[in-house]
């Protein structure tokens, strides 16, 4: 018998426990063992939930659950960082075994937690912490590992995808599709995070650890969000056969690691274009497998709760046979004193997405093009419409590869023109097909 | 350190001395200790191959490895049935560790072998013999391990896949777009077992066991391949919005299964529709995870070789621990005892395309739908052209839910009607919003 503390009861602690009761019998017999849910910590233990528990199974303190020597492994699910982090190390501390989704803890103080956790022989395991019910961090760390990872692109926030989805579909600006996200339970009162990128780049720093067995890196990695995108920008991206996505971004090219998170154009043939409204993907290439991708909901109740109850299973498993932290958590014994050089955004090399807004007066492309020239940048197609768009007109390209700190310091000048009502508008592609003829 | 032999030094064989070389020290970092390739015996050693090797670890006896004490895992990838079964015999009656690729081994006597590696507590891992590079393996026995699989439906022959899409793109006769496939290296000389979907039928059969934890049931799987596949069909598919695949499918109503491998229709715009050529994919639910989408390399050297790697490394990680067989081969201990009812065709239901060739005579329609009607398939769609085809006009049909039987008893109604030149075309069709209006 294996005893479980569940620490957080709201949406996600409600699947857990839904899943582990319903599915009891089954987990038992994949275990060898029951699996008991002991008890269930929450501040509001009496609020309405859609399952039922004993009422002497929950507790108002973490504590019954951090002291109770039956308790073999802790799921935390409260969130948030400062008693969500007390607590893990506190069930570290007394040799419990833990499970969390909280990717915002793990990407802050994932290192110290897991250091913490190897040095008391405890496993960490969060499964949860990205993507939802999508096995990805046991596709990177037990499926994957005879690959060196070359590159990973991540759709990994649902509610960014549900927005950009809106956006290319029905033409809505941002705010309304965001307005809309909220009213169907996708997105937060407070959408920052989802929205700015920065749960991405949480979930990005872990996904990056176990590619490359390496210490968590949130600082490194170069963030921006959606939320001021033009649904135009959608449009004439769609015209040169690209769609827009909110993607994460890691590449080692054998002596750096690129580590971004922002809008990208990607071809519309990608099997990532396909991933619609809140689905997750991650698409991974290893050197030996060669293209993967792993697609389906990456939040909600039961998805989440798929992969919390997979690792207390796989947890308890260990447990059983005494092989405890079988696999390091990050899939190397040394990946918490091993350090990748990340590549800085400037010495980015891609292909870019450029608007102007051009007033009507000769010369303005040759002017445009003339400062491009100068940066090394070429122009691999041109789109020069009519319609006016606040009293200018678009001039969009998409360009070779190019440098992007010659890039940023292209638009610097070019906003400078007197031809063109800045800012310059610019986004970076992925398309390894992008090699037409040069303008 | 952890000894290995190989035996089988063919294209899959090549691509995992290479890994093993070549990932050398990246392997012993995740694992702890040095993973040593000790010998490889093969009929042929001194075939010219792309891989260097010391002669002094190549043997044509596959004796030398298995009597070798210091051997701890054995990988077989010699394929076929008799040879491969005695070898892994012999391997477990040792005490030797299994990892094959082998999944025709495995479909016909994966019970016999299974039972065999349990009672003398080795393992048999075999992530390479479905999908090559793609953990599906891994994703059913751990990653979704606390879900109840409801439906699986999988592209898992790249071959069939290769020429189904070149059928599509292209409108190629069969005969042609098998011919490209094989010119271009994706199908063999003999191509009968992938084209006929018994290649794929192995894999079902696989992966059937996984998801329901059950004995390995391959005689209990309908196959039907799609050698007889007119282009013809294809493009009426398209215009209906489904495309064309040769799917593995099984479905589990809570009491019986369904397990089926034939061309199927389904919507183009399902992530199923999206894989072209030699890709395979995976399309599994489970009741908490919801739907994920597995997709990749299917075959190849280094696709292959990446499974059968890390089911090595995961079978030395085991090792390390003390704790072989740390997850039951097929998810649960009791799953070689394990039955599970399969539907038999007669029984299904589902929606249908059909395909008749109309004379050109008055009220073709009528009767055709009178008999449909008397055995209570009511028809959702239907394209009359006025184009000829071989004397006749097509009319096609797309179907509500209706019963095999019934729909196999109404085909041969049709067929004896003067108005029509049989035999009759028919296709399931899987669309779970088929619900336009009934005709």
């Amino acid at each position: 018998m294996i005893n479980i503390g569940l620490i957080g009861f709201g949406t996600v602690g409600t699947g857990v426990v839904r899943l582990l009761t319903e599915q009891r019998e089954m987990l038992s017999r994949r275990l060898g063992t029951d699996l008991v849910l002991k008890k269930v910590a929450d501040l509001e233990p009496d609020r309405p939930r859609p399952v039922t528990l004993d009422r002497d199974r929950l507790t108002t303190r973490a504590a019954d659950i951090l002291d109770d020597p039956e308790i073999d492994i802790v799921v935390e699910l409260m969130g948030g960082c400062d008693a969500a982090r007390e607590y893990i190390l506190a069930s570290i501390e007394r040799g419990k075994h833990v499970v969390t989704a909280n990717k915002a803890l793990l990407a802050h103080h994932g290192n110290d937690l897991l250091a913490a956790a190897a040095a008391k022989q405890v496993e960490i395991a969060f499964e949860a912490s990205v993507c939802g019910g999508i096995p990805i961090i046991l596709a990177l760390r037990q499926g994957l590992a005879a690959n060196r990872i070359e590159e990973l692109f991540g759709i990994l926030n649902g509610t960014a995808n549900y927005i950009l989805t809106q956006m290319s579909q029905q033409g809505d600006p941002f705010a309304q599709a965001l307005r809309q996200a909220q009213e169907k339970g996708f997105a937060e009162a407070d959408p920052t995070l989802d929205v700015e990128g920065v749960d991405t780049a949480h979930k990005l720093a872990i996904l990056m650890s176990l590619a490359y067995g390496a210490r968590l890196d949130l600082e490194s990695i170069a963030v921006e969000g959606i939320s001021k995108l033009d649904p135009l920008d959608l449009q004439f991206a769609g015209e040169f056969g690209y769609c827009l996505k909110l993607l994460a971004i890691t590449r080692d090219d054998g002596y750096r690691i690129e580590a971004r998170v922002h809008p990208t154009l990607i071809p519309r043939d990608h099997m990532l274009a396909n991933v619609h409204g809140a689905m997750n993907a991650v698409h991974v290439t290893g050197n030996a497998a060669g293209p993967i991708l792993l697609y389906g909901q990456g939040a909600g109740m039961m998805p989440t709760a798929s992969a919390v109850v997979s690792d207390i299973l796989d947890v308890a498993r260990n447990l059983r046979r005494g092989a405890p932290c079988r696999i390091p958590a990050l899939g190397c014994p040394d990946a918490l004193s091993t350090a990748r050089l990340i590549k800085p955004m400037n010495d980015l090399v891609t292909n870019y997405y450029f608007r102007f807004a051009a007033l009507d007066r000769p010369g303005v492309l040759s002017q445009v093009s003339g400062i491009l020239g100068k940066y090394d940048i070429s122009i691999a197609a041109v789109i020069q419409k009519g319609r006016e768009v606040a009293g200018t007109v678009p001039i969009v390209m998409i360009t070779h590869e190019a440098r992007e700190a010659d890039a940023q310091q292209a638009m610097r000048e070019i906003d400078q023109l007197p031809v063109v009502s800045p800012p310059a508008v610019f986004y970076r592609i992925e398309d390894p097909q992008l090699h037409s003829a040069q303008i």
